[in-house]
């Protein structure tokens, strides 16, 4: 089968990142026919396509990837990032935003952090949002009591069980640590409250000490247990062992909370979906302690993958870039360059073999289509790396037509001019048009192609064009209308 | 055993990170003795401390995570960032801190690119540094010949294989593949050149074509095999299977190269080596075709963790920094502000118990000591989610001695401060320094102990006391000498 002659229509009707993870039998097919410019042998075609790669996710009754919930955590972790300060009408928009994009709860910090954090979490729990509201409380009745008579849905009840924090944080052992667990947990229940008990630096904790208090919480009635890797040690594989362990001692739902230390809370985030955990906390952009924890958007990219039906079904991608925006404002920082789905680069592409077959097929380099979420892919034609398929499209684009033979020698001037200096979309749009206009006039000579270059620009492309051998040399045109481009950075073009 | 009552002290010893990856028997042990302000009972110390916890990593023959090669293509994945132009100087710029830095490996867009790109890679295999160059090619003769001519020491080889890459980007199945794999294998090795084979798209490839291949290219003597997540869509569990069963297939080194578009560049990096790759392909700050691939720093917090004396062995951990400023200025784009390691916040505590725990003992809420990359980390005593702890250890810098009845005090003014608006390290310095000499003087008023408030902030403050019912209520004393402080970040400190 040849999933496109129409690209962008085929890469739609796949769904892009859809043909990963739930696969719709093309992958791992090679066949095709009738595709312009295909000129491979047709194979016979696989009868058992969905088992032809063995690394496509398949059925697995412990997975959660394609039924999660979303513990948005930005008005709680992510106000312990360093730069934050949220003040209750910033809190406001903040909640509103995350509910509409569709997140299932809002964490909130502690009400007895201070009288306003109190304040302002009964004010959230007022405005009626379809999320449900949670507070994030020390195991502890002064806390509990507090934070039931704000009216939130739920409390997450955390303290820490490593040695590290039962020496020098709390400085309390697991047998006072689980009577208070369940002093709280009764408490909080009787106010018909959910709750949530969670340890607290879980990877570093004394594996028996977790599963046994886990199994006690889970007895009496709580709705989740938490996994935290507070301090982002954990690796993917780690995180699998140890959820799927706790999926089989505890039969309420698993929460997990994932630091970005060393690199994998996204994909820790996932694992613990395939060993069964049921809900993931997030926040905006991952602000929290340190470097923070698995982004709201971060999490999107990785899920879409695995089951985009779910995750385009229950939440608003497209306003993605929106609240990402509202939070970077809040807590004054930049949204960084590589950031997953809206960051500048996010679907840039460069390389003359990417971009030719992106042109053909955006599946080919593309897991995510940025059109899910309201984004648009960038084309690089105007670097050194360009390939005559991308300037033969941008032509086309420009409606200008010429043969193979002359976009390859327009391509050729291109990347020797691309070799001195950065060069912006408009030189490319530039020295194409006047490459075929002077196609026309019988004339051409490559620097005049370039517009706006300064005289030692102009001797080294001189010497350039000696060493490699320009196939003609042809009388100068002065291209009067080119217009001048100044910055490096214009040369991106959808 | 008690890890630290002189805190950098123990982190230094217990090696921070290290006490994590390759265990000191510390990990899971509860017991302790004689620290101050300590409470727990004294429990029995687990006689099999190395067992006390099955999620730590346990000694695994196919495990490369104590014993990896960096293969460093900034100069060539980096090249194909949307914003990359490096010229020649800029080039044996990176190439050179690069090498000092540490990697095995420099690899260097293909000479077919272009003709400076050729010239370049000339001229960066004469600097004659430690690392060995690699060049990346297509899979193709012209390619291979202009290569084999520039004096690299290897040549690294690719082509798409999956369905997507053979049908839109070259149109070649996989007997044409193979055979021109062999001829240009054979060509590269005619040359005593090393030479790698590389799939691209390998997650989306048929599983028998790509280890039918591997394996042919293996028997005839490549020096390694490249795994490659083009589009970024492997999770930690799929790679390890595949490179798993790639290492019963294949006797040669096993390279992989992960792109990040769903955020598990780093984790599957860390996955490839636990199932016995050998290499892994990173660049500066991840920069690369979209959102890029597994970032050299990010990939160092993640090893620094597995194994702290190999990586601190073989790496100037301490350069990571100005490599990164090197690059971000050549490329035009800030360091994000959530970066692995040199990022703005990637050592910043802020809520109280993590502030509190991190000045008893930094291994409580740090998995990575910053010391080993020669930063810094920074507590937040300037917020509303502060702590008495905190508080007291500020004020001890400042050397003020109170009771703890009295910081407790002085916290909960500066938190009622600290929900009016963003305040400053200048600030609260400012509110201890006046609450003690108000104390000595019998007559404080909270509104005074803050510098610089407006006549509305000082309004809704007083509101706010009203509310909180402030223990004492004393006479105005006008703090003349405090210092005026006028930006919130500036909150911040060592």
């Amino acid at each position: 089968m040849c999933p496109s002659c129409e690209p962008e229509a085929a890469a739609n009707a796949n769904g892009n990142g859809h043909t990963n993870g739930t696969s719709n039998g093309t992958n791992g097919s090679n066949g095709t026919n009738g595709h312009p410019g295909f000129t491979a042998v047709q194979t016979k075609s696989n009868p058992h396509q969905h088992r032809s790669n063995p690394y496509q996710p398949v059925g697995d009754f412990l997975s959660n990837v394609n039924n999660f919930k979303i513990i948005e955590s930005t008005l709680r972790e992510g106000e312990q990032f360093a730069n934050a300060f949220f003040d209750l009408p910033k809190k406001i928009e903040i909640a509103k935003a995350l509910d509409d994009f569709g997140v299932d709860y809002i964490e909130l910090t502690s009400p007895a952090a201070s009288e306003q954090s109190r304040l302002d979490c009964e004010e959230i729990c007022k405005l009626g949002l379809k999320a449900k509201i949670l507070t994030h409380i020390r195991c502890h009745m002064d806390d509990a009591r507090i934070a039931v008579q704000t009216g939130v849905d739920g409390v997450d009840v955390v303290i820490g069980t490593s040695s590290y924090l039962m020496e020098h944080s709390h400085g309390k052992d697991m047998t006072y640590i689980t009577n208070t667990a369940i002093e709280v947990i009764n408490y909080v229940k009787s106010h018909n409250i959910e709750i949530r008990f969670s340890s607290e630096d879980s990877f570093r904790s004394n594996l028996v000490d977790l599963l046994s208090i886990y199994s006690t919480v889970d007895k009496i009635g709580v709705n989740r247990v938490g996994i935290a890797d507070t301090v982002g040690c954990a690796s993917p594989r780690q995180v699998y062992d140890l959820i799927r362990t706790l999926r089989g001692v505890v039969s309420c739902d698993i929460e997990t909370h994932f630091h970005n230390d060393t690199g994998c809370a996204i994909a820790n985030a996932y694992c613990a979906l395939e060993a069964g955990a049921t809900h993931i906390d997030t926040s905006v952009l991952g602000i929290g302690e340190r470097n923070g924890i698995t982004p709201l958007g971060g999490l999107m990219a990785r899920m879409i993958v695995a089951d985009r039906d779910y995750v385009i079904g229950k939440y608003k991608l497209h306003k993605l870039k929106d609240i990402e925006d509202l939070v970077a404002q809040a807590v004054e920082v930049n949204i960084p360059f590589n950031n997953y789905i809206t960051g500048y680069s996010a679907f840039s592409h460069k390389a003359g073999i990417h971009a030719k077959a992106i042109l053909n097929n955006p599946s080919t380099y593309e897991i995510i289509n940025p059109a899910d979420f309201g984004m648009t892919r960038y084309i690089h034609y105007a670097s050194r790396l360009t390939g005559w398929n991308a300037i033969k499209s941008r032509a086309n684009q420009l409606q200008i037509e010429m043969t193979d033979a002359q976009y390859k020698e327009c391509t050729e001037s291109i990347k020797a001019l691309a070799d001195i200096r950065p060069i912006t979309l408009d030189d490319t749009d530039s020295i194409i048009r006047a490459f075929q206009r002077n196609l026309k006039l019988g004339k051409t000579k490559t620097a005049d192609l370039l517009p706006n270059m300064t005289d030692e620009e102009q001797a080294v492309l001189a010497k350039k064009e000696r060493q490699i051998d320009i196939p003609e040399k042809r009388e100068l045109d002065i291209a009067a209308e080119i217009p001048l481009a100044k910055k490096a950075n214009q040369g991106v073009t959808a």
